[in-house]
């Protein structure tokens, strides 16, 4: 892979001087042999200069192309646009797939989407339409409305002339569905399949009728799952009459996973991982809303340690091992947050049995709790040749882990509950509020003990 | 989604009851008419009794499309494997895909494999070993060697003949991979080409020839990116002579995606999130070691804080602003650790220049430095009305972010230079090492203002 990214960055480096140059064909000539992917990689690589070159070298149709791929690097689409004269983008996105428009014209001002779909053929502007009505994250915001349909009461011949026909400007040509009168999909069909049978059979007589689909207003990470399970290339969309809206590709598919998986991932570390800037102003101001919030549950962590001063002042020992105990608990709390928040994310009923999730980690708290906290009892009786400082922090040890892993389990349940994404209850989150629970256990247990240890 | 569950469910009992009832015929049209996931859903909740008789009820070369998808069910499936008549599951291994069946023998031990190889045709077993002889998560574990190969000066009819007879086999018809007389990789060609051109027409005048191929070595996470970006349905793999020695489908892709983000994530956590047990003794298990392991990190921590106690029990206030430090800087750290480790995951060279992702870290974590300590300084000053006090704790979160930012980039970094897997640079081992060396920073920083606090 190493060679073809040289050689890559020579090629972007001559179209760069075919553009400079005015050196139309060249550049077109070079430009469209290139794949969509990498021509999105050199557009990006241009200067505002020869971008606007670009557009007049280029169709809006070939344009298109380009930027299909190019519908994660959000914050720049807006300003491309605009630097195009307003026709040119408008057609630029009525040649798209209409699921990629409509991606692109989300992150617009309403205004300005309504000022792109009056430029456009009306057909487009209905389809893109329909789509943009769907909430982020459903199955509707990343279908696609350029499928082929055909009929039941067809011949395979039949359907291969209309699949020929439309294979220029449908998303997936290696399904086909079957719908009745009323749209309602009745079956599908592979283009394995239709290409194995003779010519003269009928559909009906081919066509599965087994049908797995999605609604529209389905969780895409639902939708990610299912065609996962069944290693489908494309899942059918319907709406609440089971007639047929349009289908997901599987190319939608994997950066629902990617996406969600960041998701995932940013939530359980406090920060966006796909933050792309390397200015530390901004890095810094993204990171620090967490970082503050956290701060003040911190402060109330501080203040509760505040009024066990007396005791530390009496038994300074006491001191030492807050942040074992505290930091212990949070990694146990962790663990079970991480736990929970998959389980969560699993739309299987059976693995969502949330008093079982609950119970079986409180009883593994409990089991942890005994072994670390047998573990420092004994670490801390011989190193300080103390067992009742040993034992103050064992069972304090027990205790705050059972609840840090209760903690764990319940909180993301909650959240979700109460309709929130349980991702969003991050590990720092965690870590700080069984701080707080942590030294309430720690000092508590210490009261009781404290003839002992003074 | 629903009612598709609770009609399934139905259907389960009656396939069950159907086998108790040796009703043979029964049995076969009810269960050869799902799809294959869902026949795997019907096998994995059978009895054994029930499966014994499955085995009975349906051939070798039916049963092999249920076991294609159990894959992930890791542990079962020896278990699976030992009950059957092992003449009976080496038919069945020899018709999955090969991918899939290297992908189960790979669980077996060492003779179990050899003895299934042996009562396999000879053809099958050898198409097996070569895919046995890859790495775990290379490339060339996860291809299949089904796929079609055509020459380039073919028509477009012949090749279309070709793919009729190859279609019942191959994982894949929708690209067909042209290749010269040494085997040599020469050119691509979807079957939406096929179909759109006339049967007339030759096959190297129509085929691609940018050709994207991975190595049998290559990582298999670098292969799901450029599938992901070039929106690839399957890619072709090459030896180190660029001979086609197989394909990579996208469905095997989206579990490696899903894989890689599920590992990515119990690093972040410190647990393996995948376990499916709820048995609380084997999860405890399972989590222990990381908690031990870093239960004695924590230690560390506390030995040093021993160092302290005579400042401790001089000033006692200091002891109550421990786990504030300690913590702020965790939650630091763990943001940095999230971002470098994603960041390394990354194949594209331009976002891993490392000495610019440090730089920037220490840039960023001096900012969230100035600002949470700034904050925490005028907190703690109006609280306690005691502005020196505030100083100091003010300035050791600003060092100790600045530190904990550093570390959380560094240390993923280090770990892949020297092999590691930079994600099990987890959350919870940088938040332990962040609570040490916040401990020195705030002490050390305490005990230049001592004579103040006290």
């Amino acid at each position: 892979m190493k060679e073809v990214q040289v050689e890559f960055e020579e090629q972007i480096e001559q179209l760069k001087s075919y553009l400079i140059a005015e050196d139309i064909n060249s550049f077109r000539e070079k430009f469209l042999e290139l794949h969509v992917y990498e021509q999105s990689q050199v557009y990006l690589s241009l200067s505002k200069d020869e971008r606007l070159r670009a557009y007049n070298f280029l169709s809006p149709n070939e344009m298109a192309d380009t930027f299909e791929i190019l519908e994660e690097e959000e914050e720049s689409v807006e300003k491309y646009l605009e630097e195009m004269n307003p026709q040119y983008a408008a057609n630029m996105l009525s040649e798209m797939y209409r699921d990629n428009a409509a991606d692109m014209l989300n992150q617009l001002e309403p205004y300005t989407i309504k000022k792109y779909l009056s430029l456009m053929p009306k057909k487009d502007a209905d389809g893109i339409k329909k789509l943009l009505k769907y909430e982020d994250d459903t199955a509707g915001s990343i279908m696609t409305t350029e499928y082929i349909s055909i009929f039941a009461n067809q011949t395979i011949q039949s359907a291969m002339a209309i699949l020929k026909k439309k294979a220029p400007e449908a998303e997936t040509i290696y399904y086909v569905y079957v719908v009745d009168a009323t749209r309602k999909l009745v079956g599908v069909i592979s283009l394995r399949d239709l290409i194995v049978h003779e010519d003269d059979e009928m559909i009906s007589d081919i066509m599965g009728d087994r049908l797995i689909s999605v609604n529209g207003n389905d969780d895409q990470r639902d939708v990610a799952r299912t065609m996962q399970d069944y290693d489908f290339l494309a899942i059918p969309v319907v709406d609440d009459e089971e007639r047929l809206i349009g289908i997901i590709t599987v190319d939608d598919i994997m950066d629902v996973i990617s996406d969600e998986a960041a998701s995932d991932y940013s939530g359980l570390a406090g920060v966006d991982v796909e933050e792309r800037s390397e200015n530390p102003f901004v890095v810094a101001s993204k990171r620090l809303p967490w970082l503050i919030i956290l701060l003040f549950l911190g402060i109330g962590t501080s203040t509760l340690i505040s009024n066990y001063e007396e005791m530390i002042s009496k038994a300074s020992i006491l001191a030492v091992f807050i942040s074992l105990i505290t930091g212990t608990a949070g990694n146990a709390g962790t663990q079970s947050l991480a736990v929970a928040v998959r389980k969560l994310a699993d739309n299987d009923e059976n693995k969502r049995n949330f008093k079982k999730l609950i119970i079986s980690e409180i009883a593994s708290g409990l089991i942890t709790g005994v072994v670390t906290g047998a573990t420092i009892f004994l670490a801390v009786g011989i190193w300080k040749e103390n067992f009742v400082l040993g034992s103050v922090i064992g069972i304090a040890m027990l205790v705050a882990i059972t609840i840090a892993n209760l903690a764990g389990s319940f909180i993301p349940i909650l959240m979700e509950r109460i309709g929130f994404d349980p991702a969003v209850a991050s590990g720092p989150f965690i870590t700080t509020l069984t701080d707080l629970t942590s030294v309430l256990i720690y000092f508590n247990i210490a009261a009781l003990f404290m003839e002992y240890l003074v």
